[in-house]
């Protein structure tokens, strides 16, 4: 295989849901794509639609000058490019992370690549599957600038919008913590919602298009909060943190008497009823952020 | 007092932000608007700007044949209309309650109203005081649906959308508890993330463009869950629960690594646990809901 031929083509290590559309995307934009996945047969029409299954990771990454890793979690990464042979097979190559984890995962990552003569880029995706080679799909990315920019055009295959996020490569997955943050509790607050408004005899699809509607006032509502933040005003005009635990402890109460757990809400609830007791009643949301970054 | 002018005429009882901001609507669509609040002192801008300030909240509602409520929660609205004084002058009036609380105190409230001939409806306000009076303002009604339409042109004064979801009083309430359960919770969520953003040194209006890029994502997700949990189909295709609380463990782990506490995601990644360990680890998150309503 000469130099060309691996510096046009791209191994996807890993073939779970994401993996899968992340190797098709390389795939519909001509790239020569090699796939390998720790369980067999994930690559069966990835391969009809003219991928190479590879036998082995190692046999996997020698096929390609870029590696794009997307397994469940650093544990699954270390287990894929740990080895012995990957890891030979892997040097002076680049391996461009895209598995969700820590920024403590990505840095200890960088660190063990850098020691085996590994170039190291770390990145997130933050959008679905279906997203993938559409205008739809974020991707993040952190690692050394240069390095981006050279693999930028086969990373662009993925279609959506790729930021560089900076040279320290914890910061993809810094982004991505506090962003999934937003994303699993707000999920966690709407399937709670689901099943109280059942409970209340009120279907999921009479439910949904209000729900909609709050979704729809929650981004504007994150930008000022941010503003809030950032300027250290934490004044709460017009939605007091009172009002806000007044508001939380009925559905507490609701979701109860329907025999329904509200661990989350109550937890949420505690977290705004304490920061009420430190004295700032009166403020907004804003102060809980606050308050919860205090050292 | 005419009768004519009573029917033109709306109450006021309760001036926290959202009740000023009902009586500024009030005030704009050239109504004539009496108002009281419990704390003397907090009608003075609207006096200013047309209103009649009433020294008890019975002058107040003998002032209107349309008496609108709106204070902390049902406690507070029980104080202020249960008294002999207002009970007496609500008589053959008809009282809207745009007060926040659970579907019981509604349901509760319209049983008193009834036992004292006073004409109830219960609703619930959707949208910040800022939406109040424009077109983004979203309120929900529930009770008798001629006393609704009676009364429709003047809640019209509030400008946005009216939705009246049925006869049963608590409906609204029941559609408050089960969006605010969504909007705090995501709230929570973000403020907790902006902590965490911080502490890996990421200013809040340096994540706010990506957080809203995660709110513009809910709703569409918002609609295809609620297909999935009203159509009993809950396939975790792209998304399963085991991807979600790997997920949700790295963010309580890097929280807590910080010194930030991670209650209310602790919460949230204990309950997907849970359905995980009941053999739902390849369904998407629409099992929550399921889970959470089993009986
Ligand atoms: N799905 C989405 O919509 C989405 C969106 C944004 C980000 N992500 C992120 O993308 C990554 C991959 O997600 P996914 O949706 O494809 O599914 P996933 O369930 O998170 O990961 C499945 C993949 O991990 C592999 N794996 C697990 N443990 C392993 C181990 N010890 N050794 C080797 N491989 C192992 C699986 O291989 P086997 O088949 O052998 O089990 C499979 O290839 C995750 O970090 C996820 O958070 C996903
Ligand atoms: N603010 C918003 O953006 C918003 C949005 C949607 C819905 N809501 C709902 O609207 C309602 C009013 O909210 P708000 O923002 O105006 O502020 P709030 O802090 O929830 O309520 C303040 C009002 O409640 C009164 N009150 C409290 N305890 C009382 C008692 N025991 N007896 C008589 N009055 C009492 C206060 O009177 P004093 O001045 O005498 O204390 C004041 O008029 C709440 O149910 C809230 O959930 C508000």
């Amino acid at each position: 295989m000469s130099m060309h031929s691996e510096q046009s083509a791209v191994t996807v290590l890993g073939l779970g849901p994401m993996g899968r559309s992340l190797a098709g995307a390389f795939l519909d934009a001509g790239l020569r794509t090699t796939v390998w996945n720790r369980t067999p047969g994930k690559d069966r029409e990835l391969v009809e639609r003219g991928a190479v299954g590879a036998r082995s990771a190692a046999e996997a990454v020698a096929a390609s000058g870029l590696i794009v890793v997307c397994v469940v979690n650093y544990d699954a990464s270390d287990a894929v490019l740990r080895g012995d042979a990957v890891a030979d097979a892997l040097k002076g190559r680049t391996v461009v992370n895209l598995t969700a984890d820590t920024p403590d995962r990505a840095r200890d990552t960088a660190d063990w690549a850098a020691g085996h003569g590994i170039r190291y880029l770390d990145g997130a995706i933050m959008t679905p599957t279906t997203t993938i080679g559409t205008s739809a799909a974020v991707f993040l990315h952190a690692g050394p600038e240069e390095l981006y920019q050279q693999h930028r055009p086969v990373l662009d295959a993925l279609g959506g919008t790729h930021t560089h996020l900076g040279e320290e490569i914890g910061r993809a997955a810094a982004y991505d913590i506090a962003l999934l943050d937003i994303f699993w509790t707000a999920m966690a607050g709407y399937a709670h919602a689901l099943a109280v408004a059942r409970a209340e005899g009120i279907t999921a699809r009479e439910l949904a298009p209000f729900a909609q509607g709050i979704g729809a006032i929650l981004p504007p509502l994150f930008e000022q909060t941010a503003e809030d933040v950032d300027g250290e005003s934490f004044s709460g005009e017009g939605n007091p943190l009172t009002s806000a635990v007044s508001s939380m402890a009925h559905i507490v109460h609701t979701s109860e008497a329907h025999g329904i757990e509200a661990g989350v809400m109550r937890a949420a609830e505690g977290m705004a009823r304490r920061v009420v007791g430190l004295g700032h009643g009166a403020d907004g949301f804003s102060r809980i952020a606050e308050v919860l970054g205090r050292r």
